[in-house]
């Protein structure tokens, strides 16, 4: 009998816990699930064979390291800064560790450890990362198996709306983790395209955008994310001319966005304390010159550059020249923002999301230049059952079903870009509905 | 027998040195001046009369602590970041404390033990922050004695080039610290005009300028500086309807320096590790988007808005069209940039320097409103014996004096806007040629 501890049923949670219940009634293991609320991991488990809720404190190191200790595998979905502290104890108690967070260095100085202990430790397998790393790994292990040469590869993934659920100008709605979505960017991107190596700071990528197309759902604006450059490496495409990966928002949304981008008022860096009874049109006016002759309209037309209608419309529909109170008035531009947009874009009970990823390949083959675009579009059932969920937490529920299963040999630190992990994961993907369409071109 | 110390005889403490190592002759006191380089400082004192170089590695605790030990009263000329640690050995080893840097948090927690001790620290006595407290709070508690009430403070201040000495496009050369120019304004500046609270993120603040004149000088770039906000308090004006401190430039300076803000090649938070031969123009291009049909000039026109001649001409000026190679490849952007600056603006022997600040007043009187204007304009000899280290110097050195003779009761952590310390000091100041210069217009 093996044992399954998840850490933390929250949203993104659903099918992962739903994937490895049900497995209980045809393997032999069982599954515990721990979560700060008991009744809600209660009620995900629904009382399947072999499953049992757990209160958990994340924070209290004994209760953590006792509920670790009755297990054999832990599954973190907890927040991100919290994985290093649940890896520690994983090593120290001898206990493989799977997320859907990125490989950070603190998991990295443990690499040693890992191996040593033979336990494997699996990052980076949810969505983005995870079936980008998956999906774009089999395009390449398979050109470089022909002796073809990719000579560029640009990856792109958004967490949307379902076109049905798009009923605001931004077509957007948070369907993942709001502050997230607000602090999106805040890093210079790197990438490199022809051999030039480019840098691009936060208040110009909402500018530096690619349209990318998907046949039946349309335009989508993409724009480049974080490194990109230290992927050439992750990937094994060293000297690849043009690398880039990035994010995907609906046609229009990033020229919008800039505008908070260009007033500061995404700003995560210091306190506003601002009067009680503040309005939006006031909050957007402390960003603007002092003009006494002029409406804020008019100051934020001169300050923006081509501010066209459809960014006027999704500025004006969150009520920015109105006089509707701040949510709150004390707090970084980001989190006053943030709580703007957390009443204007709550996703509701009846909302689907949809989960859109676009991998764009140039290879140079025998026979001339070959296009290769392989697409994945997945939609979302209700608030619940969410694209995002399934596409995070599938891939992760696979691998921990496919290790303890003993179809995965490997021990170590790693994430999944190695066919003995893709190739079941991917083929197991498959049947559960989440698939990539490819389009080949070629140019001679 | 008295004995000053002063850590650091770096560029900016020439005046410093002077004037207390000349004191030594007609006061009961000693000097010690204590710098990493013996000989530089053995050649600051010139053999004057009770005057002393030592050797100091200022890491070494317990060097530093022995000599902070045989003196009565230390002055920091160190850089910022040591303050509070030899803040902390005054403290515990009894001596007074003197610096024309920021009071910051670190210090402030040690005011209860000071004031307990009967310490007497004094911070921003030097030029900005310094003379600027001094001189505003002379006109402030001058206009409050008589009743009147302040509606509007601006206060800007700059470190540039003697009109002689302007022989390049952007007449700016490096006459202080070229790292702190180089990420000048990189946090959020906050102020409030007319009652609003205005917030300038870093990439618009170069845009967000005021014209000041100083008459037989011509026109300055102002913009505002950092958090204005906090100054309220401390100048005693809690209810001023408009505050704002600034930064001058000469008139053009910003508009060419905002192209580099643009481009994100003065951000400071990731590493470049660029091809060794990168030349100034690859390195320009790195920040642009990519583009097989454009030039560099092309791509730089349509990135930045109204790119005019005049800042063209600036940055082409330094090369950036050119193939001259990098003087570092790794590093931050704002590293590299500043390494092309420092070949570029470097101060020759011959090279003169400015000092100039003014103080905008409107001032609400019995008989309507006012404006008052103060100046100040400071030239320097040299580039040894610079306006900066003039302007910096004399303050503290007057301050060290002053209150060595006694001239000074007061004990606790301070900066200078109490009249016991600013009228003595900028009577003084007067005497050595520092001396503002008011105009006073009234509207009815």
């Amino acid at each position: 009998m093996q044992t399954i501890l998840i850490l933390g049923g929250g949203k993104s949670s659903t099918y992962l816990i739903d994937y490895l219940a049900d497995s209980c009634a045809l393997q032999p293991r069982r599954l515990i699930l721990a979560d700060l609320d008991y009744a809600s991991a209660s009620a995900k488990l629904r009382g399947r064979t072999n499953t049992d809720a757990r209160q958990l404190n994340i924070e209290n190191e004994s209760d953590r390291k006792a509920l670790i200790g009755e297990a054999d595998l832990v599954v973190s979905m907890l927040p991100a800064f919290m994985h290093p502290v649940v890896a520690k104890d994983c090593l120290e108690l001898g206990k493989h560790f799977f997320t859907a967070s990125y490989e950070t260095d603190s998991l990295r100085e443990m690499k040693g450890e890992i191996e040593k202990k033979g336990l494997f430790f699996l990052n980076e397998c949810g969505l983005d990362p995870g079936i980008d790393h998956m999906s774009a790994m089999k395009i390449i292990d398979s050109a470089k198996a022909k002796g073809e040469e990719i000579t560029s590869f640009k990856s792109y993934c958004g967490g949307l709306l379902a076109p049905e659920s798009e009923d605001n100008p931004w077509k957007y709605k948070f369907t993942w983790n709001p502050r997230n979505v607000v602090l999106a960017g805040q890093a210079t991107s790197q990438y490199i395209e022809k051999g030039d190596l480019k840098f691009v700071p936060y208040h110009q990528l909402f500018r530096r955008l690619e349209t990318i197309n998907f046949p039946g759902l349309g335009d989508f604006d993409g724009y480049p994310n974080r490194d990109s450059l230290s992927y050439r490496k992750v990937y094994g495409l060293e000297n690849i001319p043009t690398m880039l990966r990035g994010t995907l928002r609906r046609a229009g949304y990033c020229k919008a966005w800039d505008v908070f981008v260009q007033l500061g008022m995404s700003d995560d860096s210091f306190q506003m304390d601002l009067p009680e009874n503040t309005n939006l049109r006031q909050f957007l006016n402390s960003f603007l010159p002092y003009d006494p002759d002029l409406s804020v309209e008019e100051k934020l037309g001169n300050l923006v550059r081509d501010l066209d209608f459809g960014t006027w419309e999704k500025i004006s529909w969150l009520g920015f020249f109105g006089s509707r109170r701040l949510p709150r008035t004390k707090g970084s531009p980001a989190q006053i923002l943030q709580s703007i947009l957390e009443e204007d874009w709550a996703l509701q009970p009846e909302d689907k999301d949809m989960i859109v990823m676009q991998h764009l390949f140039e290879i140079k083959t025998r026979e001339g230049m070959k296009e290769v675009t392989s697409s994945l579009v997945s939609f979302g059932e209700d608030s619940t059952y969410t694209a995002m969920a399934k596409t995070v937490g599938l891939p992760l529920a696979i691998a921990v079903d496919l290790f303890l299963q003993g179809k995965i040999h490997l021990t170590g630190l790693h994430i999944p870009v190695l066919p003995e992990l893709y190739e079941p994961i991917l083929k197991e993907l498959e049947k559960n509905g989440i698939r990539f369409r490819e389009q080949e071109k070629t140019r001679n």
